[in-house]
């Protein structure tokens, strides 16, 4: 079976190394949210994408589920010692990866091209593509006023109300090489677990059309998020944060949703908005966690 | 006595921290080559500045005399990993300097409030000034071509014969406000043993000129440097490297000069220049031999 996964960052990292565990090389091919990128201390950087590589290489911290283990801080902490912004917790590691993105940008590569080279680097054989490789920006739209992504999600950690987003660049941007490809080649489309508003959206926006088989993995358990603010945006905007409201979210592409043992009770409700379901254990704490879910996925996507 | 003293990098800096030990902050006043500074992974560096300022700060590691003590390398092996150039070996927290210089650069800051403000958050409390707030660039004409300085010093490692200087700049670069009034407050300016061609020249090019007394101390012993190409650099333009060579260099702006014991021999050519000599232990390997050389090289100018 071959997949094409969209993903954000932490939770959708975590079902494509799931995926990645069952899937050959050429099977896998992760599309990855930009719209969270930004430019911080002179670096461009991609959290989204970083998190998606560093856990496909193994080398992503257990403990947040972003950033590199076996971290150091020294270079930020010597930032804050000269009055510079500490606020995005940058380690030693994970800079590296900024500094060279960087400046292979400036010489006129390809964000695509760069996550090509990084990737064989750091021995990921599955394809990882950043959506697009013109900048999108997620602007979130609050009761404070417009703020560019990082500033509301890390530096406000996630404090002022939103009344909802915008994706500046998206129009002009296109997908990258290999992305509408991949998509034509899959079986199917896998929404990864990842917030709809800020990490799935973007892509979809960008790809704008699927001819495909969607399926997609709820990001709130009963009610919540295992991380990251979905369900806080839910209902700031005035929707009940749910397996269902996801559902609806995504109706309109929609052949398949799972849903969280959690959230059974509205699997019904689910199915009235004529989308196959799956209802089984969506938490991913460990490895085996992720590989049995992209097993249940796969199955199910099987069975559709 | 109040002393402005010119200093490139390691050996400079030994003096410059000598005469901190024991003139009183405004008392001293060190101008600083910034002919060497460059851009390197998007990152603006300033190699001489740094190592002035972290020995001074007591920062600096004691075994390279460059560089930080305790200093880790965590992002330069993973820029190397990348594939990224590693042969300029910045550690983590070297790094962190360049970051927020460069970021406060880019937001129109200049160089020497940027130093300024660095120096108070390193606990420095003798000034330091960077030459000039304007770009000079020290280009090294060699038998290879034209090489940029840091491309022959670090990545080239001194090893294309030298043919000549040129510094990229230095007519429009006017020296920083507060150089020319720490120099009119000074009883002498003292030329600390750093590489005459490379790291004064262009500090004097960029002052224009001294209506002080001006000594100057060897940076070759014996016919050879303790650190860096100064010699080499001598013999490549076909002048035999030593002290003597080194007085008739400053010949025309020179009032005194010292030189280390162990070219005791020439003194009496070098009194032939019409300069006042000093001959003394001129080797500074630990914080002791730095003060000791620094209050000798007061001495002298008292004597003058």
């Amino acid at each position: 079976m071959k997949i094409t996964a969209l993903a954000g960052g932490v939770g959708g990292a975590k079902l494509a190394h799931g995926l990645a565990q069952i899937l050959a090389p050429e099977d896998l091919t992760i599309i990855v949210n930009t719209g969270d990128d930004f430019e911080h201390l002179g670096m461009y950087i991609c959290p989204d994408l970083d998190t998606v590589c560093y856990t496909l290489g193994g080398l992503a911290n257990p403990e947040t589920g972003w950033g590199r283990v076996g971290e150091s801080w020294n270079t930020i902490s010597n930032v804050e010692k000269l009055g510079g912004p500490a606020w995005f917790r940058l380690g030693d590691q994970d800079i590296a990866t900024h500094l060279e993105r960087t400046r292979r940008l400036k010489e006129g590569q390809s964000l695509s091209q760069i996550t090509k080279d990084f990737c064989k680097a750091w021995g990921i054989q599955h394809t990882v593509l950043p959506m697009s490789d013109s900048p999108v920006r997620t602007m979130v739209d609050s009761e404070e006023g417009e703020l560019a992504f990082q500033e509301y999600f890390v530096h406000r950690q996630c404090a002022p109300k939103v009344k909802g987003f915008r994706f500046d660049g998206v129009e002009a941007a296109e997908p990258v090489v290999g992305a509408k490809e991949a998509i034509d080649r899959a079986d199917a489309v896998v929404i990864c677990p990842s917030n709809p508003w800020v990490s799935i959206d973007p892509i979809l926006r960008v790809i704008k059309k699927i001819d495909k088989p969607v399926l997609a993995v709820s990001p709130i358990i009963g009610g919540k998020t295992v991380k990251g603010p979905a369900a806080k945006m839910y209902e700031e905007l005035g929707i009940e944060p749910s397996s269902l409201a996801v559902a609806r979210h995504y109706r309109t592409i929609l052949t398949g949703f799972v849903l969280d043992n959690a959230d059974s009770a509205m699997e019904n409700e689910i199915k009235n908005l004529n989308v196959k379901t799956l209802v089984t254990d969506t938490l991913m704490n460990h490895l085996t966690d992720r590989t049995r879910l992209a097993k249940d996925v796969l199955h199910f996507i099987g069975s559709l």
